[in-house]
């Protein structure tokens, strides 16, 4: 029996158009970009075609793309890149206005690549953050980013997308707060003169990694400054991404060496993943109207039919704003993981927000963010649907999941009542 | 016509053999490796047997390995890692015994991931840094070493193999003296009862991204506490490589997130790109000893050739101390970027030291290490040898290259005698 994946947003397979197109730079035209003899010019060719292709995707100029190995290493470099470059000059102008630490406002449900390296960034005394309480449904909302802005904010860290629930964020929203509040930063202190940089701050990152698939990328309309993007959740290849950085924003690199792209990010350039990259993220904006229609109607489907199917079982996070992919479920008295293994035996591939650490089972802090009580954390399931998806195949999900349940319930001492 | 390719130190092409291992976990084994259903197994599977696989190779248990981006990461890994990690638990023993800043040892031939992580924490005066001449023929005295030795030394780095020139460093010369070191330091000092640490500093990292193919990787023999691989330089695929980390040794990671790689390297690991670098490695490590013993008669009959077929050149390097494949001559009167586009244009592609600044023609900084005047670093040209290169291909170049060299001189003011 063909297995069905139902965990796109862990990682996608690999295109085979896209691996077509990555195809001759492995063997053929292999050449090190920075090389100045044909296979050279072939690679780097290669690599600013990319640069571009995306670049017109996302309405931005070529020299804002900078590859990437993917989309941890693209969030680390937007949070250090900030903080580092600008650490130094920030405490001169902080220090008059008798702030000591730059100042970052991120989200409690960001992705462990956004919240960890602010962590470290706290950790090590470097900055001060705030970390913005999602609502119940998951969504930010804007007027608490507003509250929380500062004279000293640098950098505002909110995801496109949320990787476990799948809420969408009020990106332009929170992008046209970050906006007017520069505005009158620039208006009521001395900032633009003792900065001598052309850009207020903070700058707004927004880590899309979930979202190339399905949302408008079109980074003029959602108004972000600095943005993430994943090569192996749009069906290319793993290992691969690429950080926007809006011209006069002056990151800086964490990664030293040969000075590749343009300095921000040193090491031979992945021709080959990078191409595919390109055509990946071509293939997804392409596609992404129709798929999406298509996925967010079998979602509904799905999760109507759970709801209605299983007793005690809630929706995570908002039934409208969120990706077309996406259905995350608490089921109560049941065991995440169980059920993950349990599907599994039957056939079906989805994850738990419950990540089983090594020795402690650790509930989902996106789940727990929700302000749901541990229980709901602990039974919770994420099915993120994909573009080989069939109605035939969440069919089959719907009729095995219900006697999954059972049966674990049957097996579980506790018995806790969902609120209605 | 077919070119010929003579830049593998730059880069090399992917190996068909390397590639099919990669093939089933593109589209098919695609899960991410976090996942505890059949494709996250299959995928942690394929991580942990590749691991495996290459610490097998060098000797190391299978812990010890972390994949990482490539050459550079794993150098910058390498560097920002120990510094990170023991810098606030060093300076309070520095202090006492009256020294400021952790010091690290390395030579002026660096690669520039080994080189500019160093400066860069120089200029954020974190560290003091050595930067050991190398003698003539561009290798290091291990002697230097030993007298750059201090107490508050923390890290040596000294590449096995350097990337421009080929000369190979005695590194288990270098280890026993370090080791000695630290040996003397636990018994001189109370270092080890204040520090907590099983192993006194300083640890010793060696980049051996050039020496995979050719060189013995056996760490026991070796000595080495670090060691970098990269994948795009031995026949394996971009944007992989490993770093080994003896055990005992903790190093913070640079890169947060998820939590990969025990920690020390955050981000979905790559598994295709993995399983081909342990298959590439294995086919390196095979073929190694044939391989050198043929590329070293082919080089040698190359360097002779080319000194006796034109005057004033000069070899760049030792000898014998060097790479089988790396082939590097100082061509007096000529430019080196010059004579590689007229190689091109024949068909020939290779590498000049004298890399092209956007603006300004910058020499090499490992010729010029080698205490020769500028006109030679401006006339070297890199040739590395590799898999498919015959005598055929090394025929064709001796017999184009003397041409170009005399018309280029026509061309050049400058006259500039080689000393003999």
């Amino acid at each position: 029996m063909k297995r069905i994946y139902l965990d796109h947003a862990a990682t996608t397979y690999l295109d085979k158009r896209v691996k077509a197109v990555m195809e001759p730079y492995w063997s053929k035209n292999f050449g090190n970009a920075s090389a100045i003899y044909k296979e050279g010019r072939d690679a780097k060719n290669a690599l600013e075609k990319s640069r571009k292709t995306i670049a017109d995707l996302i309405r931005a100029r070529a020299e804002e793309i900078t590859f990437t190995s993917g989309g941890t290493e693209g969030n680390n470099l937007a949070i250090f890149g900030v903080i580092n470059s600008y650490e130094v000059q920030l405490r001169k102008i902080l220090t008059k206005l008798n702030f000591v630490k730059p100042h970052i406002i991120t989200s409690n449900i960001e992705h462990h690549s956004v919240l960890h390296p602010i962590e470290e960034l706290e950790k090590r005394g470097i900055i001060e953050a705030t970390y913005i309480k999602v609502e119940k449904n998951g969504v930010v909302n804007p007027k608490d980013i507003a509250e929380a802005l500062k004279p000293n904010t640098v950098l505002v860290s909110i995801m496109y997308a949320n990787n476990e629930i799948g809420t969408i964020q009020p990106i332009s929203e929170i992008a046209k707060i970050i906006r007017d509040f520069r505005n009158r930063q620039l208006q009521t202190t001395n900032y633009k003169l003792q900065t001598n940089e052309k850009m207020a701050m903070p700058f707004f990152h927004t880590d899309a990694c979930q979202a190339g698939e399905y949302l408008v990328m079109n980074v003029q309309k959602l108004g972000c400054d600095l943005m993430t993007v994943n090569g192996s959740k749009i069906y290319g290849s793993k290992g691969i991404g690429f950080l926007y950085v809006k011209k006069g924003i002056k990151l800086k690199p964490f990664m030293y060496g040969g000075g590749q792209e343009a300095g921000l990010r040193s090491g031979t350039e992945n021709i080959p993943a990078i191409a595919g990259l390109a055509e990946a993220f071509k293939i997804a904006r392409a596609s992404s109207l129709k798929e999406s229609e298509r996925l967010t109607k079998l979602r509904d489907y799905f999760i109507k039919s759970v709801l209605e199917k299983i007793p005690n079982v809630i929706l995570n996070g908002d039934p409208e704003k969120r990706l077309p992919n996406n259905a995350n479920v608490s089921i109560l008295n049941v065991e995440g993981e169980s059920m993950v293994l349990y599907l599994d035996a039957k056939g079906v591939s989805c994850s738990t927000g419950s990540a089983c650490a090594s020795e402690s089972l650790e509930p989902s802090y996106v789940i727990m963010a929700l302000g749901l009580p541990y229980e709901y954390a602990h039974g919770s399931l994420r099915f993120s649907l994909g573009r080989q998806t069939t109605k035939q195949q969440i069919d089959y999900v719907l009729k095995v999941l219900p006697s999954i349940v059972e049966k674990l319930r049957q097996m579980s001492p506790v018995r806790f009542k969902a609120k209605s």
